[in-house]
């Protein structure tokens, strides 16, 4: 998240859509039935302990307190803002091998890619009737991605993806969305979706609830070079899929200070605070305590610390990554059973969208 | 067309359009196979003789030529520019009856619904993201429509509708768009949208072809209150269903001029050459031979003259017309007919598009 995106989110729309998510949380922990989570990823190959502590995690916690779970593999998301679509096909194995690496379970969430679900496309139609151009220009996430791309001409559909977005949490009627701060006006777009084709076209009738954002008390983890934010390409990453012998080869190589006692100051040592929380997170344990423990025996002890901590929480996760590699075709035969499911309550949701819309013949 | 919109349109493109359109004519008069015509409208109520004598009667004259025959009705385009449905099915009905009374042959004609077609419309998907934002706003049409609806934000579907035209063209591969002037900017929209799909996912393989604009040389008719365009909400119209008497009420309220001495000079006596050109193309005589036979014997008689030979051009249609209203069932049958039909060419042609794109799990 850029500081130019959250500060245009107003004070008080981000205080209503954080006392919504309390509630849900509260929910979460009482009466989980009848909560939907929509969450996915666009497929650019395999993730890296950002996506993992920054959100996966959270999605197997949601789905194992019982919050029926669909993870969306948001294939066309991925030209966006690049030209070239790649080994999609690849990228999406690793995607769903690291999926089910960490817990998620086919057998209770529907796995499912956006370009095998045409009904749920094709909401795209009447909901970019309920749209301004303005609207979709205003977006601060869509014009930080633009920036980020480093384009010059905003593209078609990157302009029109929160649309996109709200059909995929409407279609199957998502009323809990995981996300950071930064996706509130994906959020807001889809609820003003909702509510606008309600009484637009439905006569006030509710085709389509608001969904609520579950803000994510998950840490970002930073780029082991102290950049913003894990990427592939930078290099800066531990992969899910590492050895153990690569993730300390990474660790070792990662940005610190020269200052031997270790402090947990996210602010004035961030790369040294950016260890403290993996190693934390590792562990359940503060940041804090960590340092305390490490004291004055510098950043060459942190980093053994966090490797090893790292190593042991996702042993079992490699584990299980290296039984699913061996066999790609059960990978895409859950995708296909997902794609299925999805299929058929798309299909549902058009149906009661074209009746209410009088476009039955 | 307005000016300001095909003034829009360079002089070298309209000229190679033209020529294009030329050579389109020559291959149907001598060898139609292989050509299939994509057209259609948005479903707003009946037709009335602007519609027939401006593009009908020109699809009929193709269809009947041996060229391969698409009817689009277009439901979601009812909403690009109003926030009601209104009563689509009713609408839906009154233009399949107009289609079928004119002469569009079901048994070699395929008629169907954007909202039928699931796989048409996720087409939208990788077609936006090959076309940026100021491609979109440039477009003169798009812009004229904003203009014409009189809202002050265009809207999402409305900004996006070229991608959608797009998508209607290419997934059933036609390459024949019968189109005036002022739409000449969509067909080059998915011309390009055609080119940049075969070059970026395709890699140089011809997926799409690139459609021809078949430019029609049917006349515009006036609104008979000397309106630049028939208009139904106007009440300057003859309906194609209307009864002979109303159409000779509606005739004879037409606005004409003082001078008796009819003559064809459609600068500066619009309205009186407007109904010299509906004579015309009822009688197959030039509008000047029938200002000749009238002389001075002044408007009254051309009314009734035109009213004449509208009717009797007309009664064959009004005859079907009738029959065909009496079995709503039967026309709504054909349309799901038609609908299955492009279902399944849609699929095929989806199928393709995931392929090439390597979006196949």
């Amino acid at each position: 998240m850029t500081d130019a995106t959250s500060s245009q989110i107003s004070r008080t729309s981000y205080d209503t859509a954080q006392a919504r998510s309390q509630a849900l949380e509260q929910k979460i922990a009482t009466d989980p039935s009848g909560l939907r989570m929509l969450t996915g990823d666009r497929p650019t190959g395999a993730l890296h302990i950002g996506h993992y502590f920054g959100s996966l995690r959270n999605r197997v916690r949601l789905q194992d307190a019982g919050v029926e779970t669909w993870v969306l593999v948001a294939d066309y998301q991925v030209i966006t803002d690049r030209d070239v679509v790649g080994d999609i096909r690849g990228s999406v194995r690793e995607l769903l091998t690291d999926y089910l690496a960490v817990g998620i379970d086919p057998e209770r969430a529907t796995v499912f890619a956006h370009s095998a679900v045409p009904a749920l496309n094709q909401l795209m139609l009447p909901f970019l009737s309920l749209v301004t151009q303005p609207e979709l220009e205003r977006n601060p996430t869509v014009k930080a991605e633009l920036q980020a791309a480093g384009k010059s001409a905003m593209g078609g559909l990157l302009l029109t993806y929160p649309v996109h977005q709200a059909a995929d949490i409407l279609f199957c009627h998502g009323n809990v969305v995981p996300v950071g701060k930064d996706q509130l006006p994906h959020i807001e777009q889809t609820r003003v979706i909702a509510r606008r084709f309600n009484e637009r076209y439905a006569g006030g009738q509710t085709v389509f609830r608001e969904p609520d954002a579950l803000l994510s008390e998950a840490p970002t983890i930073l780029g082991l070079d102290g950049g913003a934010k894990m990427s592939k390409s930078l290099g800066n990453t531990v992969m899910l899929r590492m050895s153990a012998d690569e993730t300390v080869k990474r660790i070792k190589k990662a940005k610190t200070d020269s200052d031997r006692q270790i402090t947990y100051d996210p602010e004035s040592r961030p790369e040294v605070a950016n260890l403290l929380t993996i190693a934390s997170q590792c562990t359940g344990r503060t940041p804090e305590e960590i340092a305390g423990e490490i004291g004055d025996k510098g950043a060459g002890t942190l980093k053994m610390m966090t490797a090893e901590a790292l190593n042991e929480h996702l042993a079992p996760i490699r584990e299980r990554r290296a039984e699913l590699e061996k066999d790609p075709a059960q990978l895409f035969s859950i995708l296909r059973a997902g794609n299925e499911r999805a299929n058929d309550v798309a299909n549902d949701t058009l149906a009661t969208v074209r009746e209410v819309m009088g476009m039955v013949y």
